[in-house]
């Protein structure tokens, strides 16, 4: 009312600023559909000076980001162009409850789209905050196809800040999905090797004049398409920044120079603020911090990535605080700040610690759980192939959807014996490469009971490598778990859960497992559905590393027919 | 009776062959099932020195030949682990009669097969001669997908040999397909250029030198996977070898140093025999040619394949005619012979007419047709993109392909409207760049009468480049043509259609469109199904070169299953 009177007497010159303010709060009343119509295609683009074929939505990579609000629904029309290549596209973070048919999930939720195929995904954001989406079929992901979801709140936020901006980091490879993926499936096995630059909003830089032997057709350090990122300030404001990683490999230490961060949220559950001078984050996560641009306002200021967790090759990616008015590309006067030593686990055990669910926000856990399920994660061999396992079982997709063959009871497509719900924890040497490798591949699932307390204790190992041991981020589909605790070493079930948060712990739906450690989480199967949990480690997830739990399934409502085409859904109906 | 007295008072060392002889008389007796198991993956191959990554059959590209004889029933499983790419597979020249939906042409006969599926193709083959099989699908062909069939006849032959051996000539480009499509589909038109290189039987020779840039990681001339193919010779023997051309664009000119060719088949059919020096081979296209190994035994050969129709920059294939016993390796003590003028129509025309059915071998065809569709073969532009066009129509595939939504009676799923059956032949002139080259793209399909003569007229034209106009080698699916005649310039109905060959005009699948030119072509619309009619240059047949001919719809069996899961065909029916 107040706005509206206001308004009514504001000059010309407000009235646009005024309608908009109107609609801003009318959105607020009632939930909207938001639709939007993507196209996907390989095109040629240079994100890192490199030029290379990349997976774009309506010409972008990363694609565009999704707007909505809390209770909005969600409408994508996503229309394959890539010849002769399938895609999915699954909503990272939203749980997709009531729809668990859209996921996008290739082979658990739903068959792949074809090319010349119109897929609509149409789910609601039920929730607030910070989302991603992306690829969800071989290692399209990192051919370029994600981007962020920002849902607004209905409610007032604990947290105030003028302006609102969007990071989203990611690391790039020059060689294409096919040849990555090529290499991963051979005897002898290629590994991808370390990504050759990282990106930030997109844009990289890759050091051409290293490789002189690219013309410049094909790698141009002065291609405006990799010239810098810049996030353009005003001095004196609040910024929230929302920090996303998409990484193939990288796990991450983010930091913008000469400016704390404050963080407040983490992948949409608001957070008890803590500071940091870098962010540690890993594939999948998302973080909403606080900056405030009350530095030396006559200067710009590097942000920068940085690898941690892997003895890094690949150079930092840099991007620009531009304090306005300066000019956007003067090079801050300064060299870039240092990342953190990339092997010490410790600050970022302590980061991943720091992390409590909100005073005023708290989700309490319930306090027992009804089963317990222990995950340990390897790399093995499997008929001389390099594979990543859970409990000794590498993962493999059937032929049919499980959402699909569940549902609709098609048997004989997957394996129907479970796989294990825990390794032989006594035995096993978690600091020593396994002195039997071997693994299985198989497509069993969890199949768990509906609406019972799942717990899930994550345990690292050693690799095939001695003295190696790898930061595995794990992502849940179609739920936010709790994280009850962090551990160094195997996991004593006796002791160590006796010493987990039951009463701030913040609700996330990835987190990383650290090397050597134990990451133990808790859940409700409440959502009526299959649903993915895995590494999101691009090669490690198409080595093997995840599992796949269903629940409810039979509370599941109809499919809709365009999520089929594959195994045993090749049909036609004559409609009546 | 004979051959089996002789055996039984055979010498132990005989019998073998012996037995041989005896299972080789009893396949004539009776129909076999062949089977075969492919397993079709992306691995690095470097099959002209520079290593790329190529699709391959159970690890070889070219696939392995499929032997069979007439009546047998060939029966192929094909496992697709592309990872996220679809595929199919055309059995090029076998009419698939009474099973239309294993003609393996994604988006008029089946969908495709997605990655991790098993396809099982299971047809007869009907007829003695030679025959292709390559991926149908994008320019999948191109990457490496394709091979021989070889069926053996139950009736002696019209000629003698001693030894039957393989040619397949191909060309080779070091951007993947993925690269190549998307350079098509850009806005301004990217070209995909000329071949690297010349490929004969998968072996090819890039200058690696060059390209100095490219490191001997990625091109390496003393890679053993790029020696030259070694065709090892008898002295004093006759060899038929059988040439097949899957070029992806060049049409070629092929020649063994020395060795005069006695043309003796033509795809498939007998063909009065002749004499070449060179063979004008184009894509699609099978040959059997007699050779005499009559020359200078003391040394070795050139066997080479030249592009002609373009103007060539692609060096000569090169591959070595071996007398046994020299080394295979020892290069012959001669240049290569030079090919013919790449832009010499006449000696290419004079090939054409040569090709004649032999006595005793011929198909009289009927002496009138019941329809004649006239097809203007025009570059053109659609909405700023490039594209090829018949009568004005640039081709397009429906979601759900033809032969299934034909069947099925699904309706809008593809234009009703037929292609125009002509152009406004009085105006248009094809000696010139068309005044307005807009066309449109289009899904509609030319519907015969079953049963009935279709004469077909292909005109060439000028491209969309002042002073030229470019080779088209057209295959049909479904059915061998016979080959009415040739012209120059444009086709005149009155007069040209009373010199077509009635007498012993040859059968062929594919059949070449020379510069500026015309070519007659009669055959009946007696095999109920779905068939496309298209240029066989991959670019080409991308870009829209293509039409798409049903007939007798109603008399196909019941389709199975396994062609569906695109389009209108997702869906799960429950088994009773």
């Amino acid at each position: 009312m107040v706005k509206l009177h206001l308004c009514s007497r504001a000059m010309p010159t407000l009235l646009v600023l005024c309608s908009l303010l109107i609609l801003g709060n009318s959105h607020k009343a009632e939930a909207r559909t938001r639709h939007h119509k993507w196209e996907v295609k390989y095109e040629y683009r240079s994100p890192d000076c490199y030029k290379k074929l990349v997976v774009t939505i309506n010409g972008q990579t990363p694609g565009p980001t999704i707007q909505a609000q809390e209770g909005d629904t969600v409408v994508v029309q996503v229309n394959n162009s890539l010849v002769t290549e399938n895609l999915s596209i699954h909503w990272h973070g939203i749980r997709q409850i009531g729809t668990p048919w859209f996921d996008g999930t290739e082979g658990v939720t739903q068959c792949p789209i074809l090319p010349g195929d119109t897929f609509i995904y149409r789910f609601v954001v039920d929730r607030p905050g910070t989302y991603l989406y992306h690829a969800h079929y071989g290692m399209q992901r990192e051919a370029g196809l994600y981007g962020l979801i920002r849902v607004a709140p209905r409610d007032p936020e604990p947290f105030v800040y003028d302006l609102d901006r969007t990071i989203i980091l990611n690391d790039w490879y020059h060689q294409s999905t096919y040849e990555q993926a090529a290499g991963l499936s051979s005897i002898p096995f290629q590994w991808v090797g370390e990504p050759q630059s990282l990106l930030i909003n997109g844009k990289g830089r890759f050091n051409c004049s290293k490789s002189p032997s690219l013309g410049t057709d094909v790698c141009d350090t002065s291609n405006p398409q990799c010239s810098p990122f810049v996030q353009t300030v005003i001095p004196g404001k609040t910024y929230r920044l929302r920090v996303a990683s998409l990484t193939a490999l990288s796990a991450l230490s983010f930091q913008i120079e000469g400016h704390n961060m404050t963080v407040v949220e983490a992948d949409g559950h608001y957070v008890e603020p803590f500071v940091v001078k870098n962010l540690f984050i890993y594939s999948g996560e998302t973080y909403s911090v606080l900056v405030k641009t009350n530095q030396d306002p006559t200067r710009n200021y590097w942000i920068t990535s940085n690898v941690v967790s892997r003895n890094r090759t690949t150079p930092a990616g840099l991007a620009i605080l531009n304090y306005y008015p300066n000019h956007p590309r003067r090079s801050p006067p300064t060299v870039p700040p240092s990342p953190p030593a990339w092997d010490d686990v410790e600050p970022r055990l302590a980061q991943s610690l720091s992390i409590k669910a909100r005073q005023g926000y708290i989700h309490k856990p319930p306090t027992t759980s009804d089963r317990v399920i222990v995950l340990l994660n390897t790399q093995n061999n499997i008929s001389g192939y390099r594979h990543w396992s859970v409990n000794n079982v590498s993962f493999s997709l059937p032929h049919t959807p499980y959402l699909i063959a569940l549902k609709e009871n098609i048997n004989g497509d997957f394996d129907t014996t479970p796989p294990p719900d825990s390794y032989d924890s006594v035995n096993y040497d978690i600091f020593s490469v396994a002195s039997n490798a071997n693994a299985t591949s198989r497509t069993g699932i969890y199949r768990l009971k509906f609406n019972t307390t799942v717990d899930v204790i994550l345990q690292n190992a050693n690799t095939m490598t001695k003295n190696n041991s790898e930061t595995h981020p794990w992502h849940l589909h179609g739920h936010d778990f709790w994280v009850l605790g962090y551990g160094k070493g195997k996991f004593d079930v006796k002791n160590d859960s006796k010493k987990y948060n039951l009463e701030n712990p913040i609700m996330k739906n990835t987190v990383p497992l650290h090397p050597y450690g134990w990451t133990a989480l808790r859940f409700r199967s409440d959502n009526p559905g299959v649903w993915a949990f895995h590494c999101h480690i691009e090669s490690h997830f198409y080595m093997g590393m995840g599992v796949v739990f269903e629940e409810g399934i039979q509370r599941v409502g109809k499919l809709p027919s365009s999520i089929m085409g594959c195994g045993a859904t090749k049909a036609f109906h004559h409609r009546p």
